[in-house]
């Protein structure tokens, strides 16, 4: 069983994987396992080498775990955390510490091993998107998770280990730092102001007009103004919503199409970037019960939201002590690049 | 002149280098420039192609940027911010800015290009902490500068663009996040115990026994117990100290043999790996005034320490989203294979 174990200092959670537990002579071997050989346990064909499916689009005179599929969402074989057991919360003396409970699942993209999200047709995308919400949904309904991180891994410098286009989806038992800091901002703003932050920047940046790549159908997609990468990009539905279950079908296509548009610009003007995108979304409501002061005013002040950041810069020293970024692409210029773009229909 | 963005969601600080303005083609052509050719202007020699030297240990009869030298700092050709000018806060809206303006200076920690900080003897890397230590005071005389970060970067994957050694600084006009959240941490624990939450922290390591690597005249090196990294290693004097500042000769030399010691068991158990340190040491206390929360009870509640961070596995989507690690080696497993390398006298 994996263990999470806080750091008092830095005040953050980390996996600690204690069963596989890698000795230095397994980093020696690991570029070399990840350039890999040519078979893929996501390819069609290949559904008795992953672990069962969790749920799948596929026709319905086909049966699970058999070739047919469109989307396939399966249990990750290596997951980081474990799905079986109840939580145990202790302390060993000053540092505190829990068993790895979670879910770690994959939504393979497409039976085809070549078709990145962005060369997909809006039809697939939405079958993505909406197995996305179907997992998150599910997920949620187990009150031993506080967050569930909906992320992909594109290309080798970005994390992926396998080329066959997915999403992954970790759930959490803890609400992670990061999205910790953002609820406690927006929460902050919203207390003074009764208004949402990120409706608010969202209002700005429509306004100014300098930093926004698109906006289609009621979503935006924009470069932050204190963009940490190159090239990152956010994007969020223009009218107030605190998660991401709440997106209705119309919803769904409106945001296929805007991550179709983001992900071709990108991969068009960079080259089939190494990237990865992650979704915030509000954590789960169910445990309010347990830390209420968190969800007070929830519905109103969070705002869910994709970042995709390209990964074209190497993060160093400076980088992990400071927290700080050094970014040499102004979002205004990089946001200019990417609506010059142009796009074969 | 660079920009500092804050993040109004995050509450992080970006440098937007607004000058160098990388376009997408920049991108594609970073892995040639950086595995570059045979020159280095950090060999003896070429003392004319860096900046003027800001100090040098060399000789007396030796003239400034002239050979000669054994250690020698240089401003940083390309800096992430500029030394010139008054420091200009202001708001766009709803976000906040201010100019670039810090120092970037770069310690040439040898004259011999292949000879890295684990190779080099005692004496020259003593040389090489009381460099960083007189420019860290000397920065610190500047009222502009709230935080001075020492770090350095070992090897292409850890952000190293230049292979010879060099050890990296750079002043900033705010207190960087981590070191904030740092900060943070340590006067709650004091306000609440008054204790030093690092001391406390050490103190259970040295009884713990688990996860400490050694222990060499009052210097402690051991693996975190939430070590966000495999092979992750915390070195900091057991006596308590809250700035680098402090630190006597005796102390330096027993520094220098702590970190030797770490660098070469590091070396040999992971076969030369890239690796990141930071030193985190108390911001700048000249700027009390200023922000006077921040600093009541400074001395007491903050510990000076060396971070570590071997880079072995990629960092992806899962962790740029939650904060959270994922770490494949327990600290327990590694501090134990770190103990058993046999050094060579």
């Amino acid at each position: 069983m994996p263990e999470l174990r806080h750091d008092p200092i830095q005040k953050r959670w980390v996996i600690i994987a204690t069963e596989r537990g890698r000795r230095p002579s397994d980093f020696l071997k690991i570029e070399e396992e990840t350039s890999g050989g040519g078979f893929c346990p996501f390819d069609e064909g290949n559904e008795d080498k992953t672990p069962p499916e969790v749920m799948a689009f596929r026709p319905s005179n086909t049966a699970p775990n058999t070739p047919g599929w469109e989307v396939r969402v399966v249990s990750n074989k290596f997951p980081a955390l474990r799905i079986e057991g109840e939580i145990d919360r202790s302390a060993e003396g000053i540092y505190d510490k829990m068993n790895g409970i979670g879910a770690h699942e994959v939504i393979v993209e497409s039976p085809h091993h070549t078709m990145s999200l962005a060369d997909q047709p809006i039809e697939q995308l939405e079958k993505v998107l909406l197995a996305a919400q179907m997992r998150l949904d599910d997920l949620m309904k187990d009150i031993r998770f506080r967050y569930v991180l909906i992320f992909k891994n594109h290309g080798t410098t970005a994390g992926a280990s396998l080329a066959h286009p997915h999403t992954q989806i970790i759930a959490t038992p803890v609400t992670p730092r990061t999205v910790a800091m953002e609820l406690e901002s927006c929460r902050e703003h919203y207390h003074v102001k009764e208004r949402c932050l990120i409706c608010d920047i969202m209002a700005q940046e429509i306004k100014q007009e300098i930093r926004v790549i698109s906006i289609i159908d009621g979503m935006i997609a924009f470069t932050p103004f204190a963009s940490r990468f190159p090239f990152e990009v956010f994007i969020a539905p223009i009218q107030h919503s605190h998660s991401f279950s709440e997106l209705s079908a119309g919803g769904r296509t409106a945001l296929a199409r805007i991550l179709k548009d983001v992900l071709t610009r990108l991969k068009i003007s960079l080259n089939d970037p190494p990237y990865n995108f992650m979704l915030h979304t509000s954590p789960n409501m169910q445990t309010k019960a347990r830390r209420p002061g968190y969800w007070l005013t929830l519905p109103y002040d969070y705002h869910w939201h994709f970042e995709i950041t390209p990964r074209l810069v190497k993060i160093a020293g400076f980088e992990w002590g400071t927290g700080f970024y050094i970014n040499p692409t102004p979002p205004e210029e990089a946001a200019r690049y990417l609506r010059e773009v142009e796009i074969k229909p």
